[in-house]
Order: C-alpha cells, then structure tokens, then sequence
C-alpha cells in the first residue's frame, strides 16, 4: 500500500517559522490566510520539486503553482533552499511523527513507518530523490539535504533520551547514530537497489536498532 | 586515509566475461594484449563516469581515453551499460575481497571495510554517485545498479553460508538483506547526510549486522 501525501493545511504554523516582516502571531491562526498561504507554497514546492527536480524548481515557479504572488515567497522564505527545506520538513512533521508510547520497540517501530511513509509517497520519494540526486553534483542541494536531516535528527532524540533514562537503552547511547541506522536501510532500498520499501522492512530496520542499541553498539 | 582505486592489472581475466568473438581463453592469459585491454577500458569507464557521470560517459570516449579502437571495446562489452556494469564489478573486486577467516565478525568487518574502500576511493564514490544519480531519472542507469549490486551480493552469500552452516548464525539468516544492512549505513553517509565513512563507521556497520543477525533478525 502506497501511502499518499496530506497536505498539511490544518496545521498550525510554528511560531519559529513566522518570519520577520509577518504579521503578528496572534493574527496567524490555523486555517487563516498566512496558514493557507504556507501550505499552498509547501505543497505547491513539494510538486515542483517531484516534477522537475531541485534545479528547475524556483521561487517564481513554486508562487505561480501555488497562486500567491511571488514577493510573498520572497518574503516569507527569501530563498530557494529555505523554501525547500521547509517543505521537505513539513512533509516529515505530517508523516513522522515523534511518538511516546512508552515502549521503546513501538517508537522505534513507529519511527521506521513514518520514514517508510515519506519515501513511499509520490511527492516526498520524488523530493528525496531530487535532493539526493541533486546533492552529488550541487553543494548547494547538499545543504538542503543535511539541513533537513540534521532538523528530523534533533525531533527524535527525546525518544531514544528516555529509552536511556528509563535503562531501555545503555548510557551514552548516540541518538543520532541510532536514527541514522533506523532510516539508511529503507532509503538504501529506494536510492541504491531501487525496491519498495514495506511495513515489514520498515519494522525490520526497527528491530535492528532495538537489538543493536540494547546491546550497547551505539555508545 | 583515503583508498585509492588499484589497476586490475593483474587479474586474470574471468571465463563468465569472455564475449562471443573474442579469442579462445587460452590465448587471454593474465597479463596479456587482452587483459592489458581490459584493465585500460575498465580504468577508462570509471575515470569518464567520475569526471562526467554516466549520461555523457560514451563507448566512444571511453576507448578514446584508453587508447584502444571503438570496435574493440564494441566488441567486447557491446553496450555501455555492459561496461559500466563491469567497470564497478572490477573497482569491488579489487577492493572488496571475500573473506573466510573462520571468524564471522573479522569477515563481516572485512567486508564491511571493503565497502568502505570503494565508497571513499576518488573513483568508486564517484561512480556509485554517477550511478545512484543518474538512478533517479533513467532505468537504464537503475538497472546499472541493480545488476551491479545483484553481483556483489551473491559473492558474498557465502560468508554467511558458512556461518549457518556453524551455527555461528542461525538457520535461515537472509544473507542478501544482512549485506544490504551492512552496506546501507556507509552508503547513507556519502549520499544524504554527506558524511565521510571512516573506518569506526565501517566496523560500527559490521557489529550492527552481526548482533542483529545473531538475534534473528534477518530470518
């Protein structure tokens, strides 16, 4: 079953990513224009990028798709690789979310599906692939990519936190490391041997860092 | 330390690689006109695809840069996607040796090292990021890949072979998806977080596979 983009325009906007120049918080409520506006610009950048790639996504292009004028993606995101990043992050906040169930192996589960969900959508899989496509040759898509990572990295370092207060996992265990090992099978299918990637692999990738991060290898 | 990619020189040439029309294998003995040849196109391939990626890497620039006739080279490999195919074979030959030293985790961390030597050499890390590229948007270029990666892993079938047969793993263990698991960590770093893979990378890969192999995970 492929898992299929949401478009994230119930959201709220993230009081960090109100720019300068917007209008107050108070006047950006869910639903309102600047909320309707940031998830017709995310969406419309997300199917930019799935259609043309990094390099022939623009501001321009992305305003034209999504209706506004484009001095307000300007305004907004100032430049291309802010606009990208994130849009590659709202597609991961609405398909990955940071769980706490209290049972370390469910989180972890939980994790490997959501990232399975991101890279099996049309449009997050497309954006992925233009990013890391792009990142080779550009050191400028090179950016966007770790920029993104390093933003999805620091979410989930509060699971594998209390999985090591608790004593589920060692002390010292890197989070980082550990959600590195979580994700890089499951691109490894979608960039390298060019499979799908499943639940059961997902819950696979899970299983291999839970045994491994018990047994201390992430310290 | 970075590895550098080593002229295959001295290989013998394989019987499976004889093309139809080449000379009986009596005549390609190691060292000969024929695996003279096929060390210069071999070193050629992966020079073209490092410096131009797989698109404009041609026959025809390819034989120029190893200073063989086009014919020869169209002879043997026929198409581009034979050479490029065979070029990776040849760097992960060279460099990922298959070990039986009668210790699981010193062979999983040889191999694990071996990957490692290909992704950080200047040539291997620029083909298998020509490759993983051009695998985005182009099948003929995801097949590349895929025959390539088909080809390593059944090499290394038998390490774990040897380790279920000793009990050292237990029975069933899916030996594709461990080196896949093996494998994915290193190649995550060079393509989406940009990271180098250094050798505490490499053996970090090799112990991950080898607990969770020995807890199941891969049956």
């Amino acid at each position: 079953m492929q898992s299929r983009w949401r478009s994230p325009v119930s959201q709220s906007v993230r009081p960090g990513a109100t720019p300068p120049g917007a209008k107050p918080p108070g006047t950006a409520r869910p639903g309102g224009r600047t909320a309707q506006n940031r998830a017709a610009v995310v969406g419309a950048t997300l199917s930019e990028l799935a259609e043309h790639g990094y390099e022939r996504t623009t501001v321009e292009s992305v305003a034209i798709r999504a209706g506004v004028h484009k001095t307000t993606v300007y305004r907004r995101w100032r430049t291309k690789e802010r606009l990208v990043t994130e849009a590659l992050e709202a597609t991961a906040e609405v398909q990955i979310g940071v769980p706490d169930t209290g049972d370390l192996a469910l989180d972890l589960q939980t994790l490997a599906r959501g990232v399975r969900s991101v890279l099996m959508s049309t449009v997050g899989s497309a954006a992925v692939r233009a990013l890391v496509s792009g990142a080779q040759s550009s050191p400028e898509v090179a950016r966007v990519l770790r920029t993104f990572w390093a933003g999805r990295l620091t979410k989930v370092i509060p699971v594998v936190e209390r999985a090591v207060a608790d004593g589920r996992l060692p002390q010292g265990t890197d989070a980082i490391e550990l959600m590195k090992y979580l994700a890089a099978p499951l691109f490894h299918r979608i960039l390298v041997t060019g499979e799908p990637v499943t639940e059961a692999d997902a819950d696979r990738a899970a299983t291999v860092v839970l045994v491994a991060g018990r047994a201390g290898v992430f310290v």
